[in-house]
């Protein structure tokens, strides 16, 4: 756990190949730092299982490494490829797990919600998203690579949308808006 | 691990709410044995972090009862529905992982694979199903619920398929070696 008053959330954006992760501390006057961001990459010769491992130790070791107190999801945006959701649906069972079996909380955001939260409008392009990452965490230049971007923008997320309430029930599985 | 020259299967028929399961043993000689079966059930109320939780748990204990040398999974049949695929996906994600982290082999097999290997036809009935698991284990009716007999024929599934191919080309290499 954060000193009093803190708040550390790991933001993740799933996938089975690429796991992007952001990790955001929120301060006592809702300042925002970023400890850390990257990408978790699986090895493509393993099985499912064995690529399943490598997310699930990958994202245990950052929640553990910042002693996290809770772990933002990117809901999954799904289309009409029942296939390609099923493979993506292993992949965030393993990154849940990773919190569940800490004690953390889990909380979902659209990808709507994630921009609307971030710029302030659901409909912001991945440079608005960017630019204000950036402004708001106080960067040079905006994460990288994309992946990485796109976990630190679910951890802002949640920091102004739970942290700022945090009697607000946890959110459920929710489809994505659509785009 | 079993005894020198059996093996141990826990077959797998994964779901969000009901995860059924049946744990059969191959001793030499190729003779099954079912040394358990039953439903990890998952209460309604959690969120679906806390479901991945428990039916992680209760595979990884199914697991560590039977001293388990591998872990058979029914692969998912997938329709159109996206958002059902995804659900499903989060299962058989928690599933696959209580194997991986023992350092346990995972097996797919699709209902077809199944329903052929336990009856000899793809296209099998549940009921033909259901009879042949009845007489392969010598049991005095079928496994229920049906859940639950539905991952003791993809435990038989594995038995047949894998495990007797893996004797198959030991005893090709040591033809000496005692059955």
């Amino acid at each position: 756990m954060a000193a009093a008053g803190e708040d550390t959330v790991v933001g993740v954006d799933p996938g089975i190949a690429r796991t992007g992760y952001g990790v955001v501390r929120r301060r006592a006057g809702a300042k925002l730092d970023l400890l850390e961001c990257g990408v978790i990459r699986v090895r493509a010769g393993g099985g499912l299982a064995e690529r399943l491992r490598e997310i699930f130790e990958g994202i245990g070791d950052v929640l553990a490494r910042h002693e996290s107190d809770s772990l933002a999801l990117e809901a999954a945006f799904f289309g009409r490829n029942a296939r390609t959701a099923l493979v993506l649906g292993h992949a965030r069972g393993a990154i849940m797990l990773a919190a569940a079996l800490r004690g953390l909380p889990v909380h979902e955001y659209s990808p709507a919600e994630v921009k609307s939260a971030v710029v302030g409008a659901g409909r912001a392009t991945k440079e608005q998203v960017q630019y204000m990452i950036q402004n708001l965490l106080r960067l040079k230049s905006p994460p990288q690579p994309s992946d990485a971007a796109d976990g630190v923008a679910v951890a802002i997320c949640h920091c102004f949308n739970h942290l700022a309430f945090a009697s607000e029930s946890q959110r459920g599985l929710s489809p994505a808006a659509p785009r």
